[in-house]
């Protein structure tokens, strides 16, 4: 295909990390003309979805937007605005991801404490227990669920934790979102962020984002600017949440249209129907890999439904099936990340592609290759 | 209209400062099913959109890509990988987005030095001469085509100084890509950004940006990381131009899509035409703005073709106004910004929204309302 000629996708179905798969109806909202994104049918339109997206992590949280800028850049919004020079920050590592948020804290000047456990199991809330002995961090960040490993990281223990040393409890839902219990106010967790490519399944492009009140404080008291023009919050927030919505950025308007509109086939089908579907096929998904002699990498109780880490078995040459899956079947799965590269696949089961059909034709296709 | 409701937008004519009307192939496109960001064929289409970036940037660039949000990130873009604390920055303003590039660049620890001209009008090259004799800037900055005020800068001269000075050139065309004459090489311009939503006519939130090999080996030289992680070109390069894709973060791929085909209806129409086009309708405007008793805000040899600032004559309320136009007739015209807000309206006659049929529907209207 040379850019001459018209766009000419293969009609793929999306089993990796994200994109999952979209519903027809968000592709139809995105399709719609586009408004200004300073027209007072816009201003509505945000409002829409920040209230969807306070009813989606479960917060009363009056600070609760999207960034126009995929999962990872809400992950430097929450650090660039909370961390100056200087602050300490713990962050736990268990995966690529925390590694991420350790490298972004960097940036910012802080001094970072790692916390960090082998990939492919949780972190033990003792460790981050040992390591506030030593250290007064202003911010405790942790993945929530590790997209490079499968594995979902309990919060409720560690986030006691962080509230009685005083520090700010951060955490990264880019992958759990919408697909597990992600309880903001009840965890109390005082900043998340996630994306909108994986178990909401709109396209990427945009992180929500939510701040509790007391890490709105610790954004007032700030003694230095925010390092990032684009993600300063003290900007920001005058667009999404200001009694006049001040100019900060032009909004990505047709994202907020399918945005809008994934949401909303969240809510109808209701957020304990959507936990218990993904856990249903993860299942189905599990019975069937098995039979065909794949392991999962992680312990049962700390699986994430809609990422199922798996060991290659011995002798396959992974990159060569993934690539079989794709061009014959038209499926993609993902491959492993960092240490896990060449030793794992990562399929997802997400949004949209959390069906029995997705995993009906993945362990089909599995049967007849292997 | 409540969130449970379907998305139900009124059908807008965009002649605001961005975004522009989008043509229905652009649409079409962006509504495609979704494909992976690693898959082989979203590989190409990312190599496709190069092409035409570097096509429409009139450049040979190897690192020209897009970064995944908007104008104003694009922006953030250049200065964070171009700037470390302690460097001198030139920053040339006669506008909003003149003073939003100093802000940047502030926060990158530069020390900055400011070449102001009234708004309204460009900056004269002897200013940027005299105040080149007090200082060594490792950046010399100026905006293309000011969205606030409606200029367009003359360059070249500007662009000379830079080169003797030692400095790198980097350029604001965020309004003025697609619209008029952006030669990269032939200007010596070491770093440039646009935006999508602009003449460029697809949804708001990528921005295109090109750096020259001078421009790269700065980038290669730098003592400091980057202190953006979601915006440095030593990691986002790899992803666009290395010789194996590396997972940075999960590019747009639907707006990457709309992009494409943004690209394939400019270069199908050819440059040359589309500038002529948007000077033709520009020529329309303004007899008839000028026969309802409006006057330019720009003289007449520094006015943007696609971004025409108009007084608001006396006795007028303007926010009614546009309110009206925006109720009776959906069309939407810019007020003014900063200094100018109240006092001038800002009306765009960009890409898809650059055609007589617009000029003639937005003065039939006033003549009906005035």
């Amino acid at each position: 295909m040379a850019y001459q000629d018209e766009l000419n996708t293969s009609r793929r179905y999306l089993m990796g990390p994200g994109p999952s798969d979209v519903h027809p109806r968000v592709l139809k909202a995105m399709a719609t003309p586009l408004i200004g994104h300073l027209d007072p049918e816009f201003v509505d339109i945000m409002d829409d979805i920040k209230a969807m997206a306070q009813r989606t992590f479960q917060t009363q949280n009056h600070l609760t937007f999207v960034v126009s800028a995929p999962g990872s850049a809400g992950m430097e919004t929450c650090l660039v605005n909370l961390l100056e020079p200087g602050d300490e920050a713990l962050i736990c590592i268990h995966g690529l991801f925390g590694g991420r948020m350790a490298d972004i804290a960097e940036r910012c000047g802080a001094k970072v404490i790692r916390v960090e456990a082998p990939w492919g199991g949780p972190v033990d809330p003792q460790q981050v227990k040992a390591a506030l002995e030593h250290c007064s961090p202003k911010v405790l960040a942790i993945v929530h669920a590790e997209t490079s490993t499968g594995v979902l990281q309990p919060l409720e223990e560690i986030s006691r934790l962080a509230r009685e040393s005083g520090a700010l409890f951060l955490v990264d839902a880019v992958t759990s979102y919408c697909g597990v219990e992600v309880k903001v106010d009840e965890w109390g967790i005082d900043a998340i962020y996630s994306g909108t490519q994986k178990c909401l399944s709109a396209p990427p492009g945009l992180s929500p984002v939510s701040f509790s009140e007391r890490a709105v404080e610790a954004l007032e008291q700030r003694k230095t600017k925010v390092q990032s023009w684009f993600l300063d919050l003290s900007l920001v927030r005058s667009y999404w949440a200001g009694a006049r919505r001040a100019y900060h950025h032009t909004a990505p308007v047709s994202a907020m249209f399918a945005l809008r509109e994934a949401y909303r086939l969240v809510l109808e089908e209701g957020l304990e129907n959507r936990f218990a579907r993904h856990r249903r096929n993860h299942e189905l998904l599990k019975r069937e890999l098995e039979a065909l002699g794949f392991e999962f990498l992680v312990q049962p109780d700390y699986r994430l439904p809609m990422l199922n880490a798996v060991k290659i078995p011995e002798g396959l040459d992974e990159a060569a099936l993934r690539r079989r899956l794709l061009d014959e079947y038209n499926i993609e799965v993902g491959g492993g990340l960092g240490q896990f590269a060449g030793r794992i696949w990562r399929i997802g089961l997400m949004g949209e592609s959390s069906t029995p059909n997705h995993v009906n034709m993945l362990a089909s296709a599995l049967r007849a290759i292997l």
